[in-house]
C-alpha cells in the first residue's frame, strides 16, 4: 500500500480553511477518485517539536491507494476538477510525497 | 487524538537505516511508551509530487495517542533511551510535528 501526502506549508498570513477541506474537498476527492482512493485521513497542525514551536504544516492530507499506478488511474483523470477546487480553501502551494506504508498500524 | 508525526529529510548523503526503524527503533518506542502510545505507523519515502521527483522525506513515523498531555508523559520519561536509539538507524535530525487528527480514516 502507498499513501500520498498533501502537506501545506505553515506560512505566516497563509490561508487555510479547515472546515471546507474536511468537509468539501476532501469528500470530493475521495467521490472522483472513487475505489482508487481505499481510504484518507486529514490531520490540522497543532504545534511543532520544540516548546512554542509552530506546526511545520498547517494542514495535511494522506490519501491510500494499493500502488503508485492506482492512484494515478484515479487521480489523473479528475485532476483538473479537483485543482480547480484549492482556491476554494487555501492560497498555499502543497508539498506532496508518494510513500510507501512500512507499519500500517501497530 | 492526537499524532506526532517524526519526518526526517531526504537529504544526499545522509544515511537512513529503514530495517532497523522498523524492526528495532519504533518496537523501542512503543514498548516504553506504553499505552500512552495507542498505535503508530512507519513511511518510506518514494517520490516527490512531479516527475522524478525525490521525496521531501526518507522516512517518518507517526504517534497516535489521546492527546498532547499523553504523549509527554509516555515520551517525556523515556526520551534519553529513545534519543540515544537514533544514531542506530541515521544521521539526519527529524521535523518533529503534532497534529489533530481531524479525520482518521474515510
Amino acid at each position: 500500500m502507498i499513501k500520498v501526502s498533501v502537506m501545506y506549508p505553515n506560512k505566516p498570513g497563509g490561508r487555510f480553511d479547515h472546515t471546507y477541506y474536511r468537509d468539501k474537498h476532501m469528500p470530493l476527492v475521495k467521490s472522483l477518485m472513487g475505489g482508487a482512493c481505499l481510504f484518507y485521513t486529514v490531520d490540522k497542525g497543532l504545534a511543532g517539536g520544540g516548546p512554542g514551536e509552530p506546526a511545520t504544516y498547517v494542514g495535511m492530507c494522506h490519501i491510500y491507494c494499493d500502488s503508485v499506478e492506482s492512484f494515478q488511474a484515479g487521480f489523473g483523470p479528475n485532476a483538473p476538477k479537483i485543482m480547480a477546487d484549492i482556491e476554494n480553501y487555501t492560497d498555499l502551494k502543497p508539498v506532496v510525497q508518494i510513500s510507501e506504508v512500512v507499519v500500517g498500524q501497530r
